[in-house]
């Protein structure tokens, strides 16, 4: 497969499939699943046109899915225009090595500065050693390291 | 000072001076400035009912400001309920070591309960030695690290 | 206390219940303990006159024993001197935030000048924040993290 | 290749030529260099019968030199044995995948416990992605990281 060969795009109606199979994938990365309710909500959101809701795209290769990405504009405080916050990135382990994940990547980049909101970031695990092999090519990591509110 | 002594509150419209002033210390801690144009919107998102805006609060001590939080719900696609980003956390240096940060920090928890959005995180630089100290007694470090796009 | 009522010397024979009393101490902090045959091998060796055996200096703040630390040379394959491995520092939780750890940081930077073997460094905990804020003073954070043998 | 066909045995006199050419690509990784007096010292080092000179391995595929590795035996003062420090390791680029690094630090492993040491460790980059898969295979991340003297 050539770069050529890669299409990027919307994420559509008739993808569910699709994207499901690769986002469950995603989330067996994270060892997590999500009930079919979030799946179902979260599916409806990336179809919206509501700027606000997550947003989806696509990697096809010969017209076959084999990545995604999700992405959510929020409010930042110091600036005025919205943040873009790279949420999940995928690639089928078949389709590694091809340039898919750094063809989301930048896609999301061109989908945030069409929107006027081009400061673009994401989170990742310390370990992932994969992806951030990927991430300081495209990317510029940062000192910083995120606390959650523990578990009730 | 003893913790009975200190007052959580939503940041409201006559707070604006001693809100540019703790942010403004806040931002030096980062070493960076913001334009007077991200004052008066930031501010004036504080102060919108829409949940999606930031939200603030100032914490007193015997009736002086000495602490603000940011705080901002924003779209997770792994539930159906927003997150909760806390991004601006600053404590008057002359009032540290006296529950200003843990105190504004569980009232985040609170609001976010409140919102029905209970997952609350926020990001820290490694070297934030200081703040780790608390953060590791109030919430949990996570193995994630964050990535910017870079500079164009 | 001021700076001048400090002290740095060697450890000597009689300072062992002052240096016994710090180190345990010390090892408490890592919430470790070592048996008595550490103890007496350890001490024994600090006062060698071997140059590979570990070495210790005392911090004394008016005359009262309030801090130690350990160094140790070794090969480097990178070099024909040796380096200079700071294993072990320690200050009285009474006599902190008055310059005896940078003191016997320092102590150790003459003692390795004076070896011949300039090239010191220690490993430190990332969650070490205390160390940490004087670590940054005297010291380069480098990017080396530490991996061990996995217990049998 | 099968890891049958892989053999680890020490460095000997003759293996200059092989070890010169490993070590100087080692050294090329981390964008350094050192001086011909190294090199003679160091070799001259590992050839040496005393326990606390560098020790170093080769491994061999198919009889051809492709990897080595370098440890030093020296004190440390919460035990009576010595640690093993795991300095250097280095596999040819064009044998990767085929468990050469991972023999190598199995056999440090083996002769630290032949001397009696068996504690061994090692410390990497926190970037060397590649060289922290094995390392989380063949051994356990601490929270240990690294400070230098800075230079002069």
């Amino acid at each position: 497969m050539t770069k050529a060969d890669l299409t990027i795009r919307p994420i559509t109606a008739r993808d569910e499939p699709d994207w499901r199979r690769l986002w469950t994938a995603y989330l067996a990365y994270y060892e997590t699943t999500v009930p079919e309710a979030v799946y179902a909500t979260t599916f409806a959101r990336l179809l919206s046109d509501d700027i606000r809701e997550p947003r989806g795209l696509l990697a096809l290769a010969e017209d076959r899915p084999v990545g995604l990405v999700h992405y959510i504009f929020h409010r930042h405080c110091w600036r005025i225009e919205d943040a873009c916050y790279l949420q999940d990135l995928f690639t089928d382990p078949a389709a590694r090595g091809q340039g898919v994940g750094r063809a989301l990547i930048e896609a999301v980049y061109g989908a945030a500065d069409a929107a006027g909101c081009p400061a673009v970031y994401w989170l990742t695990q310390e370990f992932n050693y994969a992806g951030r092999m990927l991430y300081d090519r495209v990317g510029v990591k940062s000192p910083f390291i995120r606390y959650n509110r523990p578990p009730k």
